[in-house]
């Protein structure tokens, strides 16, 4: 069953205490399609690059199965270009830079041959380009999925609003999840934020895991306590990228089945912060992934009478 | 099987975003109390107070069990204050006043009545008073936890490591973790300190739940996702009064029965917050706990085919 996603395809500086890289590929759309290739599922991928973005990187996701006739290239301008620098706790970070260049004209347009797609990721972009894509499907998918981030908050708060009503579920951090709902308690702001349109709600806690919601449902996965957290930098995406992917090969959208896409997102997202970039995520393979998977099991896995 | 709990036995002044209360007993010892009498274990208090302690708050601990031999009442001086506020986040707080008053002349004797106690719980103390404790005992405890905090890593850092040498289990939160290792990781800072002394550690992370770590094992147990937390004061001494009555209870120091003990104390810790100070504590029944510790249950269990 193949997913379509959607997001930023991008060049990233990152300075983290352990180092810093000057220009690795990155953004949304990478990050998602590198994980949610895991999972023997077409990865129909919707972005923009501009002439500079390298061809072997192309080439990269394609040999995994990612889709490139919704990729738009653009011949005169540059990619998307973000640069941030990472506090010593590694769970805040700092905007640098933010050229861009060809996002500024993005228009995702989905290809006829991606009309089939059952799974949509919406990844972190304008509200309004979220919902043309919604809009642009012939049949509903299955299952739409949608990140999103403060900036829309402040700036786009209807039209984030409105993307909300018709998403399924929304994933977004503990501190957006506050400010979305104007509610301190995460219980109190997930039902309000359901109450705006989307059936699931993911709050990502970095490292301090995740939250699903669902009714009156909570369900909790850590993250793996890493020795080192090398860099942040795509590690919610990869995140969504394991979540989407492992819905689309169990084709199972129901919550028991949700719970396991959580620990398979969290997964893929403690390999992605070993390494700068998406280096990790090139690298690892299905033994690799099942034994991480097997970590997550022993971390939470305890067997009570009660008192 | 009785165990021993030497701490504080104070009043508090609290004042938190939802409330504030002038005066209401507290004390890493009557938390620990609270807690740790829920499992038909006696539990044998060591503590000091002043005049001022109200005689139906000493009584309403000896009707759950609470033996009172080993504490000492003074007659011309007032029990310990202390009186502190939470930020709206309630991860963090500012002490307004600590008035040692019976405090400063604490010098906790362990009564012959308690010398077959085979559980110890050291509260939160000058660590020289947490040794004397040990140093008493004819027969050393089949386990002993530590508490401490980040003032005595800035004031007594060398005997702060002396009792650690001599205690199996040590309970810290994340940062102090990380101010006695010198390391952020907390996998790393776990390492090193299970070098200095203790085979177990358990990093509190408040609403972020809890890890242990024994060799190379590590367990992580969330918090409960609440709708109000009221009040934090004493929830990690409820924390470590669970975990102990637990293990006292079940006669079991097995890193399997640690983790089961890591949920009940959690669980306990849950309804503390409900509350100012230890008002929840005195209200729950077996059932109330046996609930909760089946929410927890609920909020973490997955199963999982690997992918």
């Amino acid at each position: 069953m193949s997913l379509i996603t959607v997001g930023t395809m991008a060049f990233d500086a990152i300075e983290t205490p352990f180092g810093k890289v000057d220009q690795i590929v990155g953004g949304s759309a990478t990050y998602v399609a590198y994980a949610a290739s895991n999972f023997n599922v077409p990865v129909n991928q919707i972005s923009i690059i501009g002439y500079d973005f390298p061809a072997e990187e192309l080439e990269a996701l394609k040999s995994r199965g990612v889709k490139m006739d919704g990729v738009e290239m653009v011949s005169d301008k540059k990619s998307f270009f973000w640069s941030g620098k990472y506090h010593l706790d590694m769970n805040s970070r700092d905007t640098l830079i933010t050229d861009l260049n060809v996002l500024a004209d993005f228009n995702p347009i989905v290809p006829e041959s991606y009309q089939d797609s059952e799974f949509l990721m919406l990844g972190n972009l304008m509200p309004k380009l979220q919902l043309s894509v919604i809009n642009q499907m012939k049949v509903r998918p299955k299952l739409i999925v949608m990140d999103t981030m403060n900036f829309w908050m402040d700036v786009a708060m209807d039209d984030l609003k409105e993307v909300m009503k018709e998403v399924d579920v929304l994933l977004v951090n503990d501190a957006e999840a506050r400010q979305l709902s104007g509610e301190i308690s995460l219980v109190k702001a997930a039902r309000k934020i359901m109450d705006m349109g989307p059936a699931f709600l993911i709050i990502k806690k970095g490292e301090h895991g995740a939250l699903l919601f669902h009714q009156h449902h909570v369900f909790f996965a850590p993250a793996l306590p890493l020795e080192e957290v090398f860099d942040p930098t795509g590690a919610g995406d990869t995140f969504a990228g394991g979540f989407i992917g492992h819905l689309a090969k169990t084709k199972d959208i129901s919550f028991e089945n949700m719970k396991r896409a959580i620990i398979v997102g969290s997964a893929l997202a403690s390999f992605c912060v070993e390494k700068f970039g998406p280096g990790r995520m090139k690298e690892i393979n299905k033994e690799d992934i099942d034994n991480r998977i097997g970590e997550f099991v022993q971390l939470v896995n305890f067997d009570i009478d009660l008192v």
